[in-house]
């Protein structure tokens, strides 16, 4: 019996984990959430899960971080697990606490911010606290385009399009460059002013420029690498990704966990078993991993 | 309260997780064993646990892998949770199946095969299959020393004393090169034979190499490459470590993992949560890690 998965939300997101769902064997996708339902939409789409007719196991949602805990506690209401790659780091354990009661009320389980960082990049980390518990990781990003952060950028007073850009400083410090198709409604200084006073870029270094058409900075690629040292030992993680196809695969991962997980309530990345993530059972994972 | 730990063994991953141990503030050595005891010890040893006149929370193997299972066997049998850096990767699945009624006829956890490989790299393989459930993973060990293998050439008929270093070849393929002492039992040509069918070295290209000392070669660096790539994705995880000092990291995190764990049984380092690894309480982690 396969999963019965919906995806909430098409943005780039959705689409990616809409691929991942028809590349896993044990998951099958039984509709798409939107808003507006396309109705000449190859799977079919939904305004209301009800529509559907059949009781997902689990949704995904693939919507904006700030929209995230509402659609989480409708569908935990629903009575369905739910899985998102929320964003914003210094709210997760809010985020968490928030959802317990309502995922246990209703039996069920809530794996959040689980998409590469937080996520994967969260177990890293963690298993480099593993090896040196005093010692400092550092985490750089990029260069790349924050999906989270052009989502933020674009609901900004006076922008119409955004995208932006992630730029490694040092020691974990980023900057952020942001290039803002104006409405023409404020001037660059304003908009700067507006941006922040956003939660994604009150603290970065931020650089506007604005541009007639953001087209040509839009990319998917993405990059981080993690890396500690102590007097004795190196350690070093990184990757060069398709942002969207990964955040994608995690999502789906956690997914999975999440109908494994034995006990109800609300979980990140690091609160479950890796084996719990991973399609084969356990004894083949054993088998090819450890 | 914290949690009382006894080494087991006290060879090269002995002694540093005795140091780990003194790093961990939740952690206090009640006991060494050892067969023949160090009555001059800095830390008391005892030949047998029962001796120490407090029972243990968790015993740490320390021992070689082909003394690991009879071990472990004693150590649950008497109530007591273990952890060890098996390290025979074709025998883990069986090795977990032999534990499992022993532990949970006992209400207890092992943790077993936790070092770096297999270990925390089986950590990162798993995360790596998450990323791309296709795509073939490579890991390249070294150069360095193996502990494991020399600890296995040690016992080869004709050998006084040995050294293995493991020196990478390509795509998850290794060399053994292994420095040896010989005892003046056997030539060069009959070790050789001797030491194919032990296996450890029965797989992978073997040189050996006689020499008058093999201090010289003797050292406790080591490394290894993880890396995937398929068309879009790049992902790489390196180390350059010491060995034992890396090895008794992880068997105390596991240690830990042990007693977090709520259901009896055995478990490799996949089949349970990251968190439950670390010394920080739940949110502590979220907040630091997520």
């Amino acid at each position: 019996m396969k999963h019965k998965a919906i995806v909430v939300g098409m943005g780039n997101i959705g689409r990616n984990v809409i691929k991942a769902i028809m590349d896993s064997p044990d998951f099958e996708l039984i509709g798409v959430i939107r808003r507006v339902p396309d109705q000449k939409a190859e799977t079919k789409e939904y305004a209301n899960v009800d529509e559907i007719g059949v009781k997902p196991d689990v949704a995904i949602l693939c919507v904006p971080s700030v929209m995230s805990q509402e659609t989480a506690k409708f569908y935990l209401s629903k009575g369905i697990n739910v899985v998102d790659s929320f964003d914003i780091h210094k709210e997760i354990n809010d985020y968490v606490a928030n959802l317990e009661d309502i995922a246990k009320r209703h039996n069920k389980v809530a794996m959040l911010a689980c998409g590469w960082d937080p996520g994967t990049d969260s177990l890293v980390r963690a298993i480099f606290k593993i090896f040196a518990p005093k010692a400092i990781t550092y985490t750089n990003f990029g260069p790349g385009m924050s999906m989270g952060h052009s989502v933020e950028a674009r609901r900004v007073k006076g922008v119409k399009e955004a995208v932006s850009i992630t730029l490694p400083l040092e020691e974990s410090k980023h900057g952020r460059k942001v290039y803002v198709e104006p409405d023409g409604s404020l001037s660059k200084e304003d908009i700067y002013k507006e941006m922040k006073q956003n939660k994604y870029f009150e603290n970065d270094p931020l650089e506007i420029v604005l541009v007639d058409d953001v087209a040509p900075y839009y990319k998917t690629s993405h990059g981080v690498k993690i890396v500690m040292d102590n007097e004795e030992n190196h350690f070093e993680f990184g990757m060069r990704i398709d942002n969207p196809t990964v955040t994608a695969r995690v999502l789906l991962a956690c997914a999975r966990a999440s109908l494994r997980q034995p006990k109800p309530g609300a979980y990140t990345i690091i609160d479950v078993p890796l084996s719990y993530m991973l399609e084969d059972d356990r004894k083949e994972n054993i088998r090819k991993l450890v």
